[in-house]
């Protein structure tokens, strides 16, 4: 997607060939700082330090740090450390370990010499591969884009309502959530986004904001509370969101806020699309009201937040009394029944067993 | 209600007999400071300047404000010159027009000299007459209160969520939505109340999160996406919100935000209560969605956001990139069908047309 004007990744390879370069997502969105990284202790500390997330992207900055790795020294030992201090950096993200798994798969056979490229090369495939999941899911998801322009007989912007950041930001571009928007914007339909801001974290009036402003599409923010209000007064044509962990049964678990979002569009007649590439699902479990865990943070992310002062610094400011506890559940879940339909890679379905089996033979077999 | 362990109302005049006294509401929660207002012109700042918000207390400092301008001068001119001083403040609040009305009656008929203890003789009124009010208001509440707990075996805590403030802070005390939560807590009920923040302005993260520190009772900071996945987990015995206006009907318009959480509660078969004086009906409409015209306010309220940084001060910093545009509906509406019951001064009934003729049959015979 484009940043002033010019196309960018979130990641990429610098002109010698050896050092990653990203977007430093913790600089966002008051300014625009890229970061060259030149050993996997830099690629590890910018994953730990949230310079870059998203897990997709993690995946690939990990993979990129293997490589920072072996270029530096492409012993045994040195992959080995590499991938236990990349590992490290957060240990949950499932995207993580997955990407080092591959990295240690298409090098540790080879003779150490071989290693470097091979590693360079299996990064890029990660990337790509990324890359072209996304575009998919905004390739499938443009034809309802399409239909609801269709719908409203061209006559006016398509109304699009979406919660958090499932942007290009938090893959290697195009997002998940996203891709359809920025397909339809490029291929000429007029759309307009509500970008709930996403307490407490912000990440749509922070990041999906501000990756909107870059790429030209025409977005207005609002705070969460607003969604319904909208959607009761006509105001959104379909919802999209992403998802961090959906069930094999299509129950979506997603930041929190998305669930009343999912209400409000059902009570309204409103379409409420979810994109995701298959990874993301759960094959394991059905039930996710019950059985998805749901994270709770730091209350200290409800009771401050961090902006820019009319003086251009970033500061933070305390919002509550003292006194006042605050509790910070990260996610919630949507009832697949609450779903419109799923956007995945591999096409549409609907939020069901069936609807992913459709797609999915060979994992739905296995499932829960 | 307690500040510091001591009973407090909103407003109230000095042992001078004659300077009235505020809490300045501009410097919550992070400071409490009470302000003596000597002049009419101090009262109608106070009311411009939001140091007294909420409608009925708006409406309490008016009659003050026209106390201080006759204890000044009682003529003729000083009144109406006061009245057109205080109606100017904030012309859309109709408690002010009324307090005004209610001030003019009680003192233009009287020999000057006789106008300044008439004045102040009414303004108490109207203060008590408001505190009756809400008191009725918690009585009622309150039976709904004991049933949650009775329900729940009195092992825990009656859980309650509310959004916004319309707390006492709004009125002279008690509040209408939190007044049966004051009433259950002095009652020796434990309750535990979970205040979603309400942005954009964060009523209830500053000011009803204020309250209940001072006032002891247990509570629970959430941000606004945290309602339905309080609710999905049983988390929720009951919500109790205000209303701004309430349609002939049972339609509530209240803070934007407070429609997805009825949406919630109705998913989740938890019970949704609004309180509410009868002079928040409007007796002219029913169809709230469509009859009742939501207030837009300026962006820069979901842009930027004000709080008090480490070193004490309170400050203001941007949430939005540059080039994002924002929108800032204040109030949305929620359809009767999803309000379990009204808690009125009267007693409580259903969010109805028949409902709500039951409590006023006088009012209902000339309603829409």
């Amino acid at each position: 997607m484009n940043v002033h004007g010019a196309p960018y990744r979130t990641i990429w390879v610098g002109d010698d060939g050896r050092s990653v370069h990203i977007i430093d997502q913790t600089r966002l969105p008051h300014e625009f700082v890229t970061r060259a990284l030149n050993t996997v202790a830099d690629a590890a500390e910018a994953i730990r330090n949230m310079r870059v997330r998203g897990a997709p992207l993690i995946g690939a900055m990990a993979a990129y740090g293997v490589c920072l790795a072996l270029a530096e020294d492409p012993s045994d030992a040195s992959l080995i450390q590499a991938c236990e201090m990349l590992l490290a950096t957060r240990p949950t993200a499932v995207n993580l370990r997955w990407a080092l798994d591959e990295m240690k798969a298409a090098t540790s056979a080879l003779p150490a010499g071989d290693r470097p490229d091979a590693a360079y090369a299996k990064a890029a495939a990660v990337c790509d591969d990324d890359v072209a999941t996304c575009e998919a899911i905004g390739d499938h998801g443009l034809s309802l884009v399409r239909e609801a322009w269709e719908a409203a007989g061209r006559s006016r912007p398509v109304e699009i309502l979406t919660h958090c950041n499932a942007g290009w930001l938090a893959t290697v571009d195009w997002g998940t959530a996203t891709a359809p928007i920025y397909k339809a914007h490029d291929a000429g339909i007029p759309v307009h986004v509500w970008v709930g801001e996403t307490r407490p974290r912000n990440q749509g009036a922070s990041i999906t904001a501000w990756e909107l402003v870059h790429h030209g599409v025409p977005h207005t923010v609002v705070v969460d509370n607003a969604g319904g209000h909208l959607m009761q007064h006509g105001r959104v044509d379909l919802c999209i969101t992403g998802t961090d962990r959906t069930t094999a049964a299509g129950d979506v678990c997603n930041k929190i806020g998305t669930y009343p979002k999912a209400l409000a569009a059902r009570d309204n007649g409103v379409p409420f699309y979810v994109g995701l590439p298959h990874s993301t699902v759960d094959w394991t479990i059905r039930d996710g009201v019950r059985d998805i865990p749901i994270e709770e943070r730091d209350g200290i992310e409800v009771t401050e937040i961090s902006g820019r002062t009319r003086s251009g610094e970033v500061a933070t400011v305390r919002l509550t009394p003292d006194g006042s506890a605050a509790a910070n559940f990260a996610f919630d879940v949507t009832p697949a029944h609450l779903v419109t339909a799923l956007i995945t890679e591999r096409g549409i379905c609907e939020a069901s067993v069936e609807g992913l089996a459709s797609l999915y033979p060979e994992r739905a077999r296995h499932a829960a």
